[in-house]
């Protein structure tokens, strides 16, 4: 039973999210529908990211095992043409060995967040970024992140739903870069905590406002409690950048 | 009356172009409506460039005169406030005299196109780039474009109902850049003909495909013969960046 690496970008604008729910498109179900129009078979696509509702990916990492021999290069047109009415494009299929695990085997995964600072609304970037009516200090928000690398409980930033037994995670990179009137956060990390990235962000935009200091988010992260953290920031702005294995 | 400059960025996709059109929205209707809901006047808009349907902008310019005293201020958040509709967004407006004229006064109009090489298709920006499913020399393309650099004839590169009485304008500059995946030509002149960019783009791609060289592009121009010229490269890849005074 050959198994298939995907390498997937999608537009999360209007989709559920990653994965199957009853009330409208994932792109699991889009990418195991276009599996199956071309396999003739039943497909369980196994992901790295169980990214939110309207979160989007340059590229999101998912496998899934055929029960007939086929091309790499024919799984990725095949999934291509079939998937056409959903913003999501096929990157990259590879044939990898039976040990390969989208989720399980996964090193490190990267998020990148953007921030639009300016007045008027975005009209190319609407649903791509958090549209922040106003400036952030850039540099206060980079400094306040770095008490974030290395080995926490991140109960702080973590989704009340959040199903993972515990809280502990490991941040290896956190980076608050100004790009014109546009914030980019770039998070690494082994595993993210649900929600985790976006409450970051979201306490972050405080510091940056200069509501919140660089001790304040130490604080925060410290008393590993929900409560303390800001707001969560909107889905729209994040990106699944990539997958290392 | 005074007189107001705006600055717009707005998504080509969906809309028929800058001008009033009868078969769907422009922007220079949604402008001139949005004014109108406000300021309870007719208001004529004067723009810099008459943009192709699926073309879009990051800072085109037009200008419209007020009956009435209103600040700079009211008038982007009223305008950002009734076109909401559209994707379509006042990124600055600026009380100007009456010798302003964002289309005879304009020095100098500035235009970029993307073109993204890749065989998978765009997810997240489908609409906003040339979907080219191969790579393209850049760098050979950037040294084909250089012989326009100057005053030239454009008529091998000038749409057949382009209005204009002469096809002569001066090329200030053009480059061809790689950037990851994507091919980027920036173009800048006092004024430009219909499809001037976009058929320059369509003959350049011939050279980035290897199948014209740098002497062909000269021949094609000095030849002031539009069936010389390359293919109109799609609207969608193409951005009104900038008009300065």
């Amino acid at each position: 039973m050959p198994r298939f690496k995907l390498t997937i970008e999608f537009d999360g604008t209007g989709l559920v999210g990653w994965q199957r729910q009853d009330n409208g498109p994932s792109v699991q179900q889009a990418i195991e529908e276009a599996c199956a129009k071309f396999a003739h078979q039943d497909v369980r696509l196994h992901t790295a990211g169980r990214t939110d509702s309207g979160v989007h990916a340059l590229g999101m990492v998912a496998h899934f095992d055929m029960e007939r021999d086929i091309s790499a290069d024919k799984v990725q047109q095949a999934i291509n043409h079939h998937i056409k009415p959903y913003r999501i494009s096929i990157l990259k299929a590879e044939l990898v060995d039976e040990t390969f695990h989208a989720r399980f085997e996964c090193l490190e995964r990267s998020y990148l967040y953007r921030i639009l600072c300016r007045r008027a609304r975005p009209a190319l970037d609407n649903g791509r970024v958090w549209w922040f009516q106003r400036d952030l200090d850039a540099k206060a928000m980079h400094i306040a992140a770095q008490c974030m690398i290395g080995k926490h409980d991140f109960s702080s930033f973590r989704a009340s739903k959040c199903q993972s037994n515990s809280a502990l995670r490991t941040m290896d990179e956190i980076t608050v870069e100004q790009i014109g009137n546009e914030i980019h956060i770039r998070v690494r990390a082994r595993s993210f905590l649900h929600h985790q990235v976006r409450n970051i962000v979201g306490t972050l935009a405080m510091v940056g406002k200069g509501k919140w200091t660089a001790q304040d988010v130490k604080d925060i992260l410290e008393a590993t409690d929900r409560r303390r953290g800001g707001e969560t920031a909107p889905a729209c702005g994040l990106y699944f950048v990539e997958a290392r294995y």
